[in-house]
């Protein structure tokens, strides 16, 4: 019977990402590259909340999220919230903010936008048009990009981790 | 301080895959499809136990597996134990056995290989030379594949999705 249950004691030190578009937990994973971590992780997917209908949340021990990992998840899931606990104690609790331009973090898919020149890449950087549903536009050629046509930089980065550790 | 706590109710029918090598969970999510299900998931990564010094957990709500997914499973957690859940109970628990002879699931890398014939294609088929670590052995080729050397049938498949998903 001890196979039914699965007790999450507090974490002493990490964080707590709640809110979370719900579905959205493991493709955050893999975007900020927390999947490889070693910590203590416990993941809720499809979790009922009494403010909305279905979230999901991700709790990560002695892990504390920089500053690309959270503009990624502000992305994905723009009403995420993440608490930093230090001693069991709630010391920090913020909502995600998505930023007024994104830099780096998307690739312009418009092959003859300067940010894919061969000869002189610059980095990409996108106005954020409307939060919600996201609409973003390149500042250098104007395409505008919804956010489910959005590619991550790191993609291919990701993808070919995924591919190895499905390989093994 | 709420944001602290993740309750892990017992679920009222369901699956709970325990004892899967730490670090795995996500893969197997990957691999089998079960990332994609919109039912309650609860997932522990690198949980301690008192038998063994880390190991992953899935729980799923109203999922029953099925054959492959159970093949997959064994290949990749050999220790895993698959407990099915109904109103709150456990109604069986077993272990999962990694089969004899796998067949369909794991490509067969050699492209001389008659499984890799493009005008009569068949079926792969690996004989199990060793369970731990596990070793096996192409039936129409004779060669042999370590654990990490496998690649996964459906992984073509797999990653498309994940590119889907993380593009959105």
């Amino acid at each position: 019977m001890s196979e039914n249950k699965l007790k999450i004691e507090k974490i002493r030190k990490g964080t707590v990402i709640d809110h979370i578009e719900a579905g959205y937990a493991l493709i955050i994973l893999n975007l900020t590259g927390l999947a490889e971590s070693t910590n203590l992780m416990t993941i809720g997917v499809n979790v009922s909340s009494r403010k909305i209908p279905k979230k999901d949340i991700i709790k990560i021990e002695n892990v504390f999220l920089n500053e690309v990992q959270m503009q990624q998840i502000s992305i994905l899931s723009p009403d995420a919230t993440i608490s930093l606990i230090e001693d069991y104690q709630v010391i920090e609790k913020k909502k995600v903010t998505i930023p007024k331009t994104i830099t780096k973090l998307i690739i312009c898919q418009n092959i003859t936008c300067i940010t894919n020149s061969h000869k002189e890449p610059i980095d990409t950087e996108f106005l954020v048009l409307e939060e919600k549903p996201l609409k973003i536009q390149c500042v250098y050629c104007d395409r505008i990009y919804k956010l489910e046509e959005i590619i991550f930089t790191s993609q291919e980065k990701i993808e070919k981790k995924i591919k190895q550790r499905i390989q093994l």
